[in-house]
């Protein structure tokens, strides 16, 4: 089969993925499902991998590569192992990036991306840039009625990761409170929309990009800032003191210090991109008693609620579409923001 | 000032209310507010009141009579006590329906609907059906700009009692879940509202009137049956076995033991309409964990809540207005529904 | 091997189990376990299940019987399936009764007990009144060490149904409130331990047998009451106005319509006990705000919940042993209640 | 009246506050009551005080001084104002340090730590190192039956202060789990004990004090540690693979850095010490998904829990009696921990 493959880490990000042909993966346990990829999103976890952020996690005995990446990905089943039940050929799915155990404590208590014997395709083993992948029963959901994989692939991913993070806040938000989206990119745009549907909350998007802004307003943002240098001022002045939660879907180049000081007494700070470091002093954090948390991608159960509110037309992904062999102008585009919401790859 | 008043009660609902002039209130306390009446809601609790099912809890003394009902009330600040500081006459308000203490361990709590030393102007102590009525700091809420006690007034005690148990309702529904509203009244199409922005849910509303269900579909509801004798089934048919959560706004003439049978295993039964009595088998309660509880008038922060959701547009209070001197005729299309969503009185 | 069968429903309870020989269970799927019974707890639904009660429920073909009861069961793995990785034969383990199947949404939410597929030897198959009984991985935990089977059995269902109903009681509790357990047998005395270690709260324990109250009292109850006929009015003195939490573990015999009565406002009763059909005005629900709701026996992670806490020896079962051989006496026994606590079959 | 007064902040604190005759407060308000002091705990923001910490906060027109401090004062009510019901002279109670205001949105919520209109008797104006000192209607709780202010005074903030953090924790917590405490000091001894009443889970106490070790091991705590070099890895050990929850009672020295290290996956750090500056890597927060969290002073309704705590025995506070003649000796024996628990002065 087709697939695009990593062969070296760069920091700088120069390197290219090759596009090449593979053995197809085949069925080896009673609990494995083999997809055809119907289309896979591309992830900023994913330009992570190429610098090299997630080598020592994911690469441990420093002989991954080359290897597929791709972890946001639906399709239709292929095959299925000897003791799957839930799927048959022909059925057209979402998978959820974990393939976990069912059997250890955190999967018990339905907190399946702790699993203690979990894997991520995509993320140390081979993942869904390619004709089919593999993954297993315990990582697929079927899809509503006139749901194509085309049009979710990357709510495996990026979806939950936002979906998980909303959902935090919208319990921690009445109406008439104040929810702060810190970049409405792939992950951001889907935060703004479950917000929208599960809370009485306003919610406030910050983008620097025209385009992402054009999408905040049509999604139903309260306000849209472009996040310059009067930030903190413009946000204490709608808030009246500052924003009840904030979620920060970068993470780096000094939003993370500048997220909690857009906090209320008493306010959240999510947390759901990452690179930079956290500096707070601890008498902020107890005088305001102020929350910074750090969110994961989001559970199976949380990717069924994303696509029942997808099916139901209330979450829709804006993404653009690239073939597998232009996976590396995707990338490209990506990294200089030249698409709104998420690029997808499409074998 | 003019007001109604009630002078007996029937429980055939025979009797009318007097139009008449009194004496308007004066401040005597230190934390007294009069508000002149802009509206006053007309609630079905005003029909209970008049067929004497209050009677033992509100007319201890059996004095009560004649006294001006109405605990619904919106208006202008008239007159302040000398403690009072967070209002001002002139100042637009809408009044929680309980004037509570703010020291005892419920109102401390938050909990003020629970006040040991509450008093309900309109319910035991004169209430809105007048020109002029009095409460205390400890009720009033600062209208948003633009807002009118017109628009606003049942949202007093219909709208918070609503909001309270839809609320409830919405901690526990998931995306993709099922709800279903028996009831799109004055109450049951303020919690359709409050359900669509604040729960990833589908919304199931049940009312035999055209008049409503036409109500129901315009403001989003996902299913409109009328509640016929096939209801069961076609619940069960919809929900795939079962609502997770059934918000009954009736709660006699039989809908009282129809809406337990709704539920699906695990589910909630959310009472707010009475008059009936529950008759539920122990082995059903257990053998499918399903719960059933009251949900009385909201507290303070309820409203204020509620009236955030309104002053973005998110729930808005269909209404007939009625002139104070046509109250009783207003009372009369209240039985007969000849109205859909509330009947509001203007002095 | 040696098993108890029923061979007969009798409403009367007139009926014997009879002690035989048959064929002992063998593995027949990847994710089967076979157990080697090490102790079965007795259970009231025992007792019910030989009236005939859960026929309708649990014997649907009408051909179950002879069959074993037993759904109450610890003891040390005597052989598994060729999927079977978190035990090995000799490990001590206690079994959670309900083999669910771990991909349903039921299951993925840790919801097991609801599971879409599940089996409950004991109930429906055969079960532990035997020297081996089968079960399958998802069920089986092992126990901490020095914990032996004989003194856990109970906990299986007893143990875990006591502690769902405690744990909810604990969220609803804050230091200083009142909950009043009513019923101190087998599971009673164990919902009075994880009160008094996980709430604040006082417990006041009602059983109508000189036993069970002595036994309450050993166990940390603040206050112990006989159940007379001036029960209603010893707690409203006792707590002020209502117990915030009341738990029924009879449900029968006219418990179930004076437990609601014994609630405060905004309280909760939860039923556990089964048998009486509850009568509650709407009124009362509404003007009162409580809530009655049934609990079932708790899922697998509140099993591993309520082992920990048994192996630091903050809750311990009482009970009362007997041979397989002896089971129609200890049924017999149970019935006319002669021991506290639980009573426990040896093979 | 004789009182103790602060003249100057010096970050080394080698000032001394003067014993001086100053003139008893008196009623200029309705909600106002003066206390007779009994005792008033002596707490580490006194310290922080005095070295200048919080006069930014709450010194802001830089002429508060000479004041009084002494935020943590039981007595016996003295004299009321006009409007007050609740208590009256002679009441013995204990005064939440915190006069609110009762009217505004937060306290609405029963947030009454977060007031708009907030005073803080101790800590901007005149507190409890005195004979008399002043608060309002609002702070007063009246305390049970046979508990003396001298048994209790430190609960008013030493005691809710940990008891917000252990409530917090409570709730995180499931039996089994592991919660350690940094620092056994005058709050962490009450965290102690309220975890193990009000959650299943293992403490684990850490202190460099033998004293406060002692002290931990009587209090119940399942796992005492030195906080030596070796902590983080003895930590691993015990919780196999960090502890759940983890309360700083310190928050400087470094142990603001090593706190988050020692969480599991899903962990929370509660802060309620402070003085050093936390910094952690966001992508420590998100691909662990733990969280940083500051404590404040507890609500009313907190000290009201832990008050019922105390009358139950459940929670009692360690503590050394200074006259108030002795206060800066007690000031320089806290300084170098030469006593556990709390110091507490007495007039």
């Amino acid at each position: 089969m087709k697939a695009a493959r990593l062969y070296e880490y760069d920091p700088e990000m120069n390197v290219q993925l090759k596009i090449e042909n593979v053995a197809a993966p085949t069925i080896t346990g009673p609990n494995e499902v083999i997809v055809k990829v119907g289309a896979a999103g591309l992830c900023r976890t994913d330009l992570h991998i190429i610098e090299g952020v997630w080598r020592e996690i994911m690469d441990t005995h420093g002989n991954l590569l080359p290897y597929i990446m791709g972890h946001e990905n639906a399709g239709w089943v292929e095959d299925v192992g000897s003791a799957v039940t839930s799927v048959k050929p022909g059925d057209a799915v979402i998978c959820h990036p974990h393939r976990s155990c069912g059997i250890c404590l955190n999967c018990r208590y339905g907190h399946d991306m702790y699993c203690d014997h979990g894997l991520f395709p995509g993320l140390g083993l081979d993942g869904g840039f390619a004709e089919y992948f593999k993954t297993n029963e315990s990582s697929v959901i079927k899809l509503n009625t006139g749901i194509t994989p085309l049009s979710v692939a990357p709510m495996a991913d990026a979806g939950i990761t936002a979906y998980r993070a909303a959902k935090k806040a919208a319990k921690l938000l009445r109406p008439g409170a104040y929810v702060l989206l810190l970049g409405i990119g792939g992950l951001g745009h889907i935060a703004l929309q479950v917000l929208k549907h599960m809370s009485g909350a306003r919610v406030i998007a910050v983008d620097r990009e025209p385009g992402a802004q054009v999408l905040a307003r049509e999604l139903g943002a309260d306000f849209v800032l472009d996040g310059g240098p009067d930030l903190l001022t413009q946000v204490a002045d709608i808030t009246g003191g500052g924003a009840h939660v904030v979620i920060d879907f970068v993470g780096e180049h000094g939003t993370e210090n500048l997220c909690w000081q857009m906090l209320r007494q008493g306010g959240d700070l999510i947390m759901v991109g990452y690179g930079g470091t956290i500096q707070v002093p601890t008498l902020d954090l107890v005088s305001r008693e102020i929350r910074i948390g750090g969110s994961l991608v989001g559970d199976y159960t949380e990717l069924v609620e994303l696509m029942e509110m997808n099916a139901d037309g209330k979450v829709m992904m804006h993404q653009t579409e690239y073939k597998l062999d232009d996976i590396n102008t995707a990338i490209s585009d990506f990294k200089n923001r030249k698409f709104t919401g998420r690029g997808v790859i499409v074998p």
